[in-house]
């Protein structure tokens, strides 16, 4: 038995390096042993590898995969939808497991913020049995309790993990600051988490959406995803001349909605500038403590602003993304498009390095695929 | 002919001097002319003295007043809720008038950040006919369009102005910010503000309310108006010390809602921190630009709040506000208690230099009292 | 000088007669003189014609509109917007004057239950001077307080026309019974109101919209507008059977929104049926009183339902009508081609009767239009 | 071993029957056995009893009940707060176990529309091992997943299960359909789950409360609970009447929210005709189904109202209603003095009758007591 290849990171800044872990035994119940087809790489991954945020090591990264189930444990019978399991078929997962049982899963109903919530590809030391808990790897074993969904058939993986935790969690923000029909809004960058936000605006009947961001090549893709107007940071290095650009796209007082999608803390004082009063700004970029800005609270009181958090996502977040672009083959095609390049397992490291330097696709780790990267 | 006399701030920190205008002539259709029977000082007019807002001088402050009707214009023959005007009814008036035609008034329905809205007391330069447009006066003359209230027989004035603009504001708070009964609220602040969130979310079923705020004489007044549970900031000065106790008041993860009513921004952070994830954080103290202060837009997002502004108020605010205080009379009186010192016009000055310095209650003017303060 | 012609209602199912008006004199401040180019017949037309609801006869109809601007009273610069206003330009305007002042208007904040609201081609008596109030005539005589609003020059008026009052009466209860996007839709009917329920619902990211109505005409039509599936109430005459085919459509539960757009008091029942546990129903087709159903209430509490009201629009949703198909050229088109028949003011019974017996295109008058109806 | 001793409806309309089941084996993990203290007797018992719903036969009845831990299987460690469990501790528990894997409790967050949802003392046929399912009887045994909550010591058992399901349902229908604090209520009925809606709507700050009932000690009751106009059905038999009376209480255009709380489905239309436009009609009382009426959906349009339903509740609304009662010792005390008529276990059938009979306080069964019926 050759045991189970997967891509370890050791300690952070360091190369991923390839160690063999044993083939499961027999599962328990609840459990699922899935062969990984496809394995996305997230700026969050980069993050991680920087050391950026606390996790153990080793750690065998990966929270946005999909793949093919190769042994289920018992009373494994149907997906988190209801539909029946069988080896063979196609799934992805939510990337999270929560309690269930805790102040926040229970009374609160805020599952996302669980007390004691795990994520595949972050949470879970390599070096601790049963080892398989990231996507960089030929297989992944799930926990009893995750939420597992069949893929449809018409739903590429290609487009599911293209479109990532990206999606998920811009699905989830755009369900606590609900876009009312027509209204306008603003996008601050155009990374994979501000074109999933342009994508679901647009989906929700957005009236006029300013893309901001750079460089050209992710711009040209905020207007596929949907966005009428598009400001290059670049050519508008100011943030008054960028104030001045989105007045005239969406009138003189601001716009209706603007989401922050850069990480920058910086940006949070500019999207306050862009946002009409009275109107939502929703602060979704800031996933890593990328420390403080001077910040002046007075507006939000006088402009009369909600600003509105949302961390990750839910399983019925992972629903609502595979039935959306299970509707939509334009957008599934749009991003699966966006997936640039492809890596063996053996090159899981320079994936990640291309990850970390890229600024025009997505990087995805194929842990199965024998072929080099193409 | 006498004239009209005013209390007028000529110059910033400068002493207010008691002029005297023209009594007005023909009323224009639509104005009143009330006999000014008392007038709040707000917080607010301190700032206004202090010169810490733009506004026109001279100025005849005083936006929270009550009085009778002296004169009507033609077709001024029913309040704001329709009820029937006449010659000698006490009332009182929303202290700004939005335009009811700009982009905030029409198409998004807030009024309060309307683009020409005008408050008496604020925004008028007394050299300017017909003068009489602040509450610091024996006589000031409503324009057109002014949401006057009839007083109901069995709310006393002191009620409604030992309220003040503190109440309706907070009610409009309330608006945007809804509670659910049951909640667990801390309130930043034992002003009046904070006085009247407090007595707003025991209206509203909170389950439990803390107060943080001082001193003792303001803290026993948060008791009255319904707080279950006081931190005074003398005790623990600290902010940890302060966390400490407002979890073992409402929990371990901080409380459904909290409220700041302080003005100081750095209340702000304090506030994020008492707030459990996925809470609600309503910023309504920050009515004055008191700068900036170092903030992390990462909580935000990963503690997934609400952050919520909210801005002056509406004449259907006024609204709740009298028939709140008209169907609890123990409210009311908690309110008019609140008035502990009281001024003839002749005295303004004095009256505002005892509001500046004072921590334990509220001061008014009696424009057309002839006694010495009580 | 020859005077203005009007298309006149002056018994219940009689032939309108073509009647003469005096030329307005000068106009009173805030009064607009408009050239009728269009007016719409609407279903409601032909109830108001067989005397179904009660109106002042005689009676000038014609609610749904759009002209030129001919003269304006003193005071009339800018139209709804803030756009200014010039002789010649192409207008549209609410149908329907609020008060402003009443209960419904101010305390609730709910203007289209307006205590004496009164709407153009419907509420005036056309033998009381200025008698020109409504849209069947050559010029109408737009009242102090209308909301007038340009037509943008990329917006042609018979988009406009075509949408009709369907499009804003659906624009209001979209605002009222909000869609998520993704949710399932069934819209009952396919009428001018069913057609714009599906425009919205498409607009707002409805996952799936299932169309019921007919006849094949009408159902093609719902499709364009973007019905994924369409049942034939010819072919599928039986409820059973229609719920069939929803649920295999929606999914076994039934529908995430329900939308009633048919009038017969049946549909309600239907309606019910073909909704989930939990979720909306909208009541959108029941403006005339077409008499009681036999209805159980207990579905409403056991399925946990929400059953939505809608009445009428205010001007906010003229405004979000306009700015739609401002957007939307391909919706804007849409709605032209749904103008099957137009008749010049002479033959304005002629155009009636069509409308009366008309089950696949909107019918319109052009008062101004010499030629025959094409 | 003497065996368990429990009330059994065997035939509908026939009397209870006394009789002994197994004491139960070694627990199954999750499980807990608990010693009845006490057995509220539901106005649905008596509905069951009459063979009015389909319920398994034999059948122990008593779905709100409290006791005291007998035992506990393996892992049931904490209550469904999170609280630690230990033998001899007083508790109660939510009636019914949503699947939390279906559609109703997954995707659309509605666990009391669970497809499998099965209630104590209503679901589980009574000759199907292991027996104890009901809470007439000295035990119950709790299914693994049950919600079980610790009652805080000042909690007495008599005031928890003296509100019953009718204060849990209640708290959930006010969570649907929340009420802005200030606006008017009227309660139509004044059985138990009136009053508990009078109650709730105290709690959430009802501006005035009119409660519709009889006879007069349960008007009484009304009012003790919060209600401040009173009408009884005895002295105004007709609709036309109750609706002037609430008119000139709440107002001439009819209440914010109606609560219908009687069952009998007539109500439906007198609780329409007393909801302002725009207002909320909660019909909350259908829980039976009593049957058609007659019914004009015109109304629903016209009017614009949101007419809301809601079933049963959850887990976290019996959580709600313990922390109520426990920080409100006065409502607590009223719901404890609610309870008028005790009944040991041998005499259940006379329990059930005299709750059939009563109209004027609550039945409940002890039955470990050996004591006759106070």
């Amino acid at each position: 038995l050759s045991g189970v290849r997967a891509a370890v990171l050791e300690a952070f800044e360091k190369p991923l390096e390839i160690r063999t872990y044993p083939e499961p035994n027999e599962l328990a119940p609840g459990e699922a042993l899935i062969s990984v087809e496809i394995a996305g790489i997230c700026g969050t991954d980069v993050h991680l590898w920087l050391g950026q945020l606390a996790i153990p090591l080793p750690n065998i990264m990966g929270h946005e995969s999909a793949g093919r189930i190769e042994r289920l444990g018992a009373g494994v019978e149907r997906d988190w939808r209801g539909e029946p399991l069988a080896i063979g078929d196609r799934v992805t997962w939510a990337s999270s497991i929560a309690c269930g049982e805790c102040f926040y899963c229970r009374v609160k109903r805020q599952p996302t913020r669980c007390l004691t919530r795990k994520a595949y590809g972050i949470s879970y030391r390599a070096s601790d049995a049963p080892h398989l808990r990231g996507g960089y790897a030929e297989k992944i074993l799930l926990r009893a309790g995750s939420a597992i969904f069949r893929i449809p058939d018409t739903v590429p993986s290609e487009a599911l993990i293209g479109a990532g935790c990206a999606l998920t969690t811009t699905i989830h923000a755009s369900e606590r600051a609900p876009l009312e029909w027509g209204e306008t809004v603003v996008v601050q960058g155009t990374g994979p988490v501000g074109l999933a936000a342009i994508a679901v605006a647009r989906v929700a009947g957005a009236g006029k959406i300013v893309a901001i961001g750079g460089p050209k090549l992710r711009l040209g893709l905020a207007r596929e995803f949907g966005a009428n107007v598009l400001i290059d940071i670049a050519e508008l290095p100011g943030i008054e001349a960028r104030r001045d650009a989105v007045f005239e796209a969406v009138g003189p007082y601001g716009a209706d909605q603007v989401i922050e999608c850069v990480g920058h803390p910086d940006a949070v004082n500019e999207g306050i500038l862009l946002c009409r009063d009275g109107g939502q700004f929703v602060v979704l970029g800031q996933y890593a403590d990328a420390g403080n800005i001077s910040f002046n609270p007075h507006t939000i009181t006088r402009k009369q602003l909600r600003v509105i958090g949302s961390w990750g996502f839910e399983p019925r977040h992972v629903d609502r993304a595979i039935r959306l672009l299970e509707r939509d083959a334009g957008l599934s095609e749009k991003f699966a498009r966006g997936i640039t390049h492809r890596f063996p397992l053996a090159r899981a490291d320079e994936a990640l390095q291309t990850a970390r330097n890229l600024t025009g696709g997505k990087t995805v780790i194929l842990p199965n695929e024998k072929a080099d990267a193409r």
